[in-house]
């Protein structure tokens, strides 16, 4: 099921491996300042629960910065600062003991950018250079007249950039070229993938709320992943970041990156359906969201496709003609059980 | 931005055109039996307003295929029936005055499938012919041991269904190798593309509830559309079908196949962002949601992509440091609003 990954170094982030044939890792970021340390550690502890491996923090200030070290003191995930605008929060936040600095030199300045590379080679600690298509300067964006060569020149900047990381003698980078342009998003990932060895950070920035961000996310990144390209993702929504794991996770899923969760295989309802499908599904998707158990379960309404798909999962229902469902588990029929208690016997089955 | 499309043969479907460079056609499907006529054409006319081109409607006994004649003459839509087990329907909904029949030879019997065809044929209405994962014959299944060798399987047995319906003279088919396995669906289509001239439906089927249900559409479809594949499409979500059009616009958007509606983007809310951009974004995105111009709205909150995000959109607002946002309309920046008036002056600026 694992498609080909193309080579990249192998990066450690605290904990995490990243690059180089490890799992594509998941992670998310808080929407809280550090300086709220509880609430802070609250969010964290949301998303590790959820699935997250990784988590960023943004450090838009000093208070932000002096607060950090009792963040990552007591976070069980590794903790990314972000950092934009002042390389002197960059300093903070690496003596505050992150486990990987975000930083986009374009807004940090070449110079300085440079220094705080020096120190987290001193530390050891990972690099992240981010580029985003908003803060791609003027003068190289004029040229680019499509979201194509718009990305290519994105991918341009954060080579650049890498290469003076390089020069220094820093040795744990990961470069992200983030557009909310699903195109040029496309267009520069693939053009890193053939340029460096340097693992991806995928995401499409400024994606949107729950629904469409994921959408978007999808649209943009599940092409990457198919090629083999990105070794951490994260899928940004406005929102509660916990609902971003889920969607990460089942990103990986269907794309046979990485099996993490359940998938639910669910027929759209239709002039055929028996009983309140939707009803029953948004039940078992609610009662699985937290199984990391890689299963495939099937909520089927009718015969057409019901049975054959059922029996593909490994676990399942099909609606049968008499209103009764009949449960299937490993490939095998079990018994029909009454359309109200379905799911009952469905998620029994499962957690057996 | 429009991508290299696959060339295709032109189809008609009632007022439509499928293939051959036709823009790709959004579609979906009732919930409700075409028995229930009222119930049918109301659910039709939501789908219409939403932006839905072209209405499939299950046919699953012969009450449904003797209404049908009173749905396919009021509706706005061209109707497409949904026929399974039995070709007496097929010719029943074909006699009712459907644009287009559905059918799946291998649950009707090759004989039986071909009789529909002639049918069709000497009404000069197209057929669809869909194949799904789950009605694959075993025999035929048990070699594939991969979800790319079972997409291979899939294609091959539309094209020898197709062989079929051309020998008797059919000029109208619409081909369809839906799986709820994104790695299947997309081997399927791929050599689809590779071996036929016929406009392909695209789907994923069973793909699930809302959110994930769209995000797996998103991830088999999004690599297709952005190959140059696909004439038709369908989001398939278990729920409300309307649901599944505003997904199936911001699929082609996104993917530069067609440009429906608005895209708006927005930034994950962070430790630096101003105002409650989730109950923001969200007023945008419903406010906007049958809005067909194709335009760029971007909400952002701060200042770190915020003004260049927003600069590049048609509309736009982001946070400034002093708790107010910037209006930007085609480029440029109008004035500050308080942060509660900031989207009422967004949307007034939009309805302009």
């Amino acid at each position: 099921m694992t498609p080909h990954r193309q080579r990249t170094r192998r990066v450690r982030v605290g904990k995490l491996a990243l690059g180089h044939g490890a799992p594509v890792v998941v992670q998310s970021m808080t929407t809280t300042s550090p300086r709220q340390v509880k609430a802070t550690l609250a969010q964290i502890r949301k998303l590790a629960n959820a699935g997250c491996e990784l988590v960023r923090v943004a450090v838009p200030d000093e208070g932000a910065a002096q607060a950090l070290s009792a963040v990552t003191a007591a976070s069980s995930l590794p903790v990314v600062a972000d950092i934009h605008f002042s390389a002197e929060l960059a300093h903070l936040a690496l003596a505050a003991g992150v486990a990987k600095v975000r930083i986009n030199p374009g807004n940090l300045g070449a110079e300085k950018a440079l220094e705080v590379g020096r120190d987290a080679r001193d530390r050891g600690v990972a690099v992240r250079i981010g580029v985003n298509s908003g803060s791609v300067p003027e003068a190289r964006r004029r040229g680019a007249k499509t979201p194509g060569a718009l990305g290519k020149v994105m991918a341009e900047l954060a080579l650049e950039y890498a290469q003076g990381f390089e020069k220094i003698g820093h040795k744990a980078l990961v470069l992200s070229v983030k557009s909310s342009d699903v195109l040029a998003s496309l267009a520069a990932y693939r053009y890193l993938a053939q340029h460096t060895l340097w693992p991806l950070h995928l995401g499409i920035t400024e994606a949107g709320s729950v629904l469409t961000g994921a959408v978007k996310s999808a649209a943009g990144l599940s092409p990457l992943l198919l090629e083999g390209i990105g070794d951490t993702l994260r899928v940004s929504l406005t929102g509660d970041p916990v609902q971003e794991i889920p969607v990460a996770n089942q990103l990986l899923a269907v794309t046979g990156v990485r099996r993490r969760g359940v998938e639910v295989i669910a027929c759209p309802t239709c002039g055929r359906t028996q009983g309140d499908l939707t009803a029953m599904l948004a039940r078992v998707e609610r009662e699985l969201a937290f199984e990391m158990r890689p299963l495939t379960v099937a909520v089927m309404g009718c015969v057409v496709n019901g049975p054959g798909e059922a029996r593909h999962a490994d676990f399942g229902l099909a609606g049968a003609p008499d209103g009764r469902f009949l449960l299937f588990a490993k490939g095998k029929p079990l018994r029909k059980v009454a359309a109200d208690k379905a799911v009952d016997a469905l998620l029994a089955e499962i957690k057996k």
